[in-house]
C-alpha cells in the first residue's frame, strides 16, 4: 500500500446557509463528494465547490440523495426503484452539467447519509443506483461500505467499485459499523484517528468493538470538514500517512 | 420556406399531478421543450417523457425556468446573474442526464414562462441565460421571442439563435406580442390559427391588432398541447403546413 | 345506526396542478380531510378548498402528511419524534389560519397516505402525531384505520378517536386491510361497494376475503373523488344509505 | 420617550444548518420575528425559537415571506393578490400553531426580505398583505419602514401600525434608506449605531447622509443577530439605551 484516497463531503451549503468549512479540507483530501441539490447543495454553491475541486486538483463525486432537503438527507424513504433511479440520474445530470461549466468532470458517484446506508443491505434500492449509474455513464465508479452487498451487486452489474472505511468509527467483528447510537461508536481522538488509519492501511483492518481484529480491505477513507476537530482530526491522519510514505491520491488515478 | 419546425411544451407533470397531453402532442411536433425541475417535471416524469421523445424522432430541448414550482415558473423572479446562471446549468445538466439514459440528448434550451418572458427585455438575466448556455454547451441554440433582445445579444455571444413565433397569439405592429390581459390576445378557432402559421410562414408576418402587417421571421413555431382545443389546433396547423406543401421538421437539423 | 361520516380527500390540487373533482364530491361528504401542503395543496388551493367547504357545511379536517411534494406523502419516512411532532403541529396550525380565513375551523385530524399507515403500527410515530395534537389543540378528534394501535394510544392519551372503514377494500379476517399488491384488494363495482358499506353499518362488520365475517366498529367511511368513477361509487353509496334510512352527518357532530 | 422595542429576526435555521445566534439575540431584544418556513425556519427550528421566545418573556411576530428558500426571501417575487394573500395566512397560522405548542402566542406580523421591501411601496402586494392579517387576526399589528405607504394603507384599513427604523443604515434626508449598494449604507461600529439610536429616540430622527436632519417616528428599532458583530452592537446599544433611562419593552405592551 503506497498510496490511498481520502474523501469528503462538499459542497453541502445552501443558499444563505453555511455547512462544513470547503476551504480548509479541500487541501487535505484527494476526492471531493459533491452536494447534487438533493439533501444540500443549491447549484451556485455546487459550481462554486466544483472551481474550487478544479483548482486543487481534487477528483470530483456525485453525492447523490434522498429528496430530503429538511432532513439533510439522512432519513430512509421508501422510493420506488423508478422513481430513485431517476432521481440519481437526475443528480448525476446536474452535477456534470455544472462540472462541465467549472472545468472539471464527475468522476464518480457516491450515495450520501441515509441512502449510502439503505443500499448496504436493501436490494431494491441497490439496484436502482446501480441501475442509475449503468444508464448515465457505465464508467464512473461506485463508492460504497466496505464489505457491503451493494458492493457486491455492482460489480455483478460491471461497474468499478470503491470500498470505503471509515478511521472515525467502530467496527463490529464481521466488519459492520458500530450504530452512532451505541457509546464508543465514533471517535473524536486526531492522534488516535489518524494511528488507526494507518493501521487500517498497513494491516488491513481495525480493532473491532469486540477486541478482536476485523478485516477491512479499502480503497478510500472518509474523512469530514464540518468541525474544526474534523479538520484536525483529516490534517493529522494525512500528515502521519505521507510521514509513513503513503501518498494521497484520488482513487479514480489508480489502476 | 419548405419546411418548419413545430415546438411544444412537455414533460410539465409532476410526481401524482397530471398536466397536458403529451402522448397526443408528440406526433405533432417536432420539437420538445421538456419541463427540467424548476416550474415543472419530476425526474421519473421527465425520464417518460424523455422516451417517449426518443422513440418518436422528436429533438428535445432544455425548458429551464425560475426555481419556483408552486407558481409554475410564471412569477418573475429577480434573481442575480451567477444565482441563474447556476440554476440554468443545473437544469440542463440534469436534462443532459436524463436523454442519455433514454438514449437521446439535449439539442437546444428554451426558456420557460416568466423567464422567457423577462429574458427577452432584461439584459442582466439574459446575459446569465446565455452565459450558462456558453459555459455548459456553446453549440446548444437558443429559442427566443422573435425580434427579441436576448436574441440579439446570444448572436453577439456567439450563440445560434432560433426566433420563436405564436400562431395563437395576437401581435402589436411593432412585433410585440398583446398582453393576454387585452381583449383579442389569444386566438381560440384552429381553423383560424392554422390559416394564420401558413400566412406566417408564405408572408413572412401576421396582420397585427392595429390592422397593419408586421414582418416576423420565425424559425420555429409554437404549439400548445395542455387542452383538447389545444391538441386540435395543431393537429389542423400541422394539417394545414403539410397540405400546403410545407413539411414539419426539426430547427436543429436545419442548416 | 341512523347515522354515519363520509369523509374524503380534498383540496389535493397544487399551483397549476388539478388532482381530484372536489366540486363532485363535496356535495357528497360530510367531512373533508384538506391537505396542508406537505403532500398536495398550495395555500390558494387550500383556501379555494376550505371556502367550498364552509359553504357546503362540511366539516373540515387536518390531513397531514410527510414533507414529500414530489411523492405525495405515500412514501414512508423515517422522521424522529421531534420532526414528525414539529411537522403536524405546522400543519395544523396553517389550515387553522386558513380556516379561519375562510368562515369556518378545522374540527378534527387525519394523518394521510403513508404516514396514515405507518402510524397504524408505528408506536414512535403514531406518539408524535397523538403528541402533536395534544400540543396545538387537545379537543381534536384523530382519525385512524379502525382497530389500529394508534387509536388505542389516542384514546389512552385522552383524544377522541374516530375508526375509519373502506367501503371499496377488501379486509382479512383480522380486520387488516389486504394489501393494493394482491389481487382483490381494491374493490371497483359502484352497485358492490355502496351495498357493502350499507353492510358494514348495519351488521357491524364485512365478509372477509378469506370468506368469514369480521367485524368493523366504524365511525366514518372513506370515499374517493379522484376519478369518475370514484365519484359515482361516492354518489350510489350515498344514495343507498339514505335510502337505507341512514342520514349523512360529520361525526364531529356526533356525541 | 420612556420605553422603545427591540426587535430581531430568529428562528433562521434550517434542519441541519443554523444560521444566527438565537441564544445570543434573545435576551437583548423585547420582539423576535420568527421564520415562518418560507424562507428559513423548519418546523422543529420554530418551535425550538418559540420555546425560547416564551422562557425569555420576548413577544413573537411572524416574519413572513416569499415562498423562496434557496433565495432566503430576498428576491422579488411578482405574486398575484390572492396568491400572496394565501401564503402570508398559511405562514401566520403555522406560526400560531406551533406557538400555542410553546406556551405563547403570535403578537405581530413583520414581513421579510424583500416582501418588506416591495410592500413598502407596491401596493397590490401591500394590499394582499393587510388583507392577509385582517382575514386571519385584524387585532395583530402590522410591522413596516417608517414613513412607508404599507403603513398608511394598514392603518387606513384598521389595523395597527409599527414603524420601525434602523440604527444601523444610513437614511437619505427624504427619510428612506440608502440602497446596500451605495457606500456609507450600513454602519458597523457598534457605538456609533448606540449613540445612533439614542439620538433616533432622543430628538426623533438622524442625521442623514446629505448631512441634514431627517424626522424618523419610530415604534420599534431593528437589530441583528447573525454575527458576533451585530450581538455586540446589539448588546451596546441596549446598554446605552438602559443607561439613558430608556426601558426596552415589546410594543405589543404599549397603549
Amino acid at each position: 500500500m503506497h498510496c490511498i484516497d481520502l474523501n469528503s463531503d462538499l459542497g453541502e451549503s445552501y443558499g444563505q446557509w453555511r455547512l462544513g468549512d470547503d476551504a480548509a479540507i479541500l487541501p487535505l483530501v484527494s476526492s471531493a463528494n459533491v452536494a447534487c441539490g438533493f439533501h444540500a447543495g443549491s447549484p451556485d454553491v455546487i459550481l462554486a465547490t466544483l472551481r474550487a475541486a478544479a483548482r486543487g486538483g481534487v477528483a470530483v463525486g456525485a453525492h447523490v440523495a434522498y429528496p430530503d432537503l429538511v432532513g439533510f438527507g439522512r432519513r430512509n424513504m421508501d422510493l420506488s426503484h423508478d422513481e430513485l433511479f431517476a432521481d440519481v440520474i437526475y443528480q448525476i445530470g446536474a452535477l456534470q452539467g455544472l462540472a462541465a461549466a467549472a472545468g472539471t468532470r464527475v468522476r464518480y458517484v457516491k450515495p450520501h447519509g441515509a441512502l449510502y446506508n439503505t443500499i448496504a443491505g436493501n436490494e431494491r434500492q441497490a439496484r436502482a443506483v446501480i441501475d442509475a449509474i449503468l444508464a448515465i455513464d457505465a464508467t464512473l465508479p461506485l463508492v460504497g461500505l466496505a464489505g457491503s452487498r451493494v458492493l457486491t451487486l455492482a460489480a455483478e452489474a460491471g461497474l468499478r467499485t470503491v470500498a470505503e472505511a471509515f478511521a472515525d468509527r467502530a467496527y463490529h467483528r464481521d466488519g459492520s459499523l458500530v450504530s452512532r447510537r451505541e457509546p464508543g461508536a465514533v471517535l473524536h481522538d486526531p492522534q488516535q484517528v489518524a494511528r488507526r488509519t494507518l493501521q487500517l492501511l498497513q494491516d488491513g483492518g481495525v480493532t473491532s468493538i469486540e477486541g478482536e481484529f476485523t478485516a477491512i480491505a479499502a480503497d478510500s477513507i472518509c474523512v469530514h470538514g464540518d468541525s474544526p476537530g474534523a479538520i484536525e482530526m483529516a490534517r493529522q491522519t494525512r500528515a502521519l500517512l505521507e510521514a509513513s510514505g503513503i501518498a494521497i491520491r484520488p482513487f479514480v488515478e489508480m489502476p
